[in-house]
């Protein structure tokens, strides 16, 4: 017997994700055609939702591999978060519904090439998990100073395996 | 006899693309670990000058090759804007200091791999150019609605070579 639990990835589409936040991907035709034809723009993605002044960092993290396990998810109040890969390397984006000051059961998800997420305020996710090396990230969310953290570990420890 | 002006790219470089904006890399040790250490933030490395709303958009635009020729650059008076790539491709940055309502002679920037940029407001810039396809940017920039767009044509084109 064992207290792990099992998830599978699924591919990141935006109507399942939609309740967590936003995909950002040209998909479709474009909303603009610029640059006299030569380059489409996909418009306004994602709902920056943050409570104060907003900047944009770099997030250079290890990877990880399939199984993956965890029991932590965290989530911040005061802002949301875009993670726009700088590689065309596929990363799980790990989150999980609110059931009143704590998570409920994980999803996961997987990107495609082309694919990055912005993470709603205080939806609850897991930390940052490139599939490849070097796990590089723009990342558009809160910077201002103060707390902005709140951390979840679940009683037992989720796998991730391949969908 | 030609008309035609020539320049040569110089790497992306912090200090020298300074008078511009802002490099988005992940360069030197981290501000920050996080995620058990497993991570490094390289935080808030863009000066977001945005007269009103900023959001985030995706671009997808045709590459070009050099040599390239080009005799348009443009500015944003209500807003800077950050070009990340999503993919690892070198792209061309142009810039040109203003002389006061008309750009100066331009400069052609080379990024290597892991490498965004941020143009300030109102700084002289040339059109998306990245050097590979599927030229594939994350854009953070101003989303309102309203012209935000002034253009110059140079009386004879420039010719971007190899540095």
């Amino acid at each position: 017997m064992t207290d792990t639990r099992v998830l599978h990835t699924r591919p990141l589409q935006a109507t399942a994700f939609a309740p967590f936040g936003q995909v950002i991907e040209a998909v479709g035709p474009p909303d603009r055609l610029i640059n006299a034809g030569r380059c489409g723009r996909h418009h306004d993605l994602a709902r920056l939702d943050i409570a104060d002044r907003a900047g944009i960092s770099v997030f250079r993290s290890e990877s990880v591999t399939l199984p993956y396990r965890f029991d932590l998810v965290e989530r911040h109040p005061l802002g949301s978060q875009a993670f726009l890969p700088m590689t065309e390397h596929p990363f799980l984006v790990i989150v999980a519904p609110d059931l009143g000051d704590r998570p409920g059961d994980p999803l996961a998800f997987l990107t495609a090439p082309g694919q990055g997420v912005n993470i709603g305020r205080n939806v609850w996710h897991g930390v940052l998990t490139p599939l490849a090396d070097p796990g590089l990230f723009a990342v558009a969310d809160r910077c201002a100073d103060g707390p902005n953290l709140q951390e979840h570990v679940y009683p037992a420890p989720w796998t991730v395996l391949p969908g």
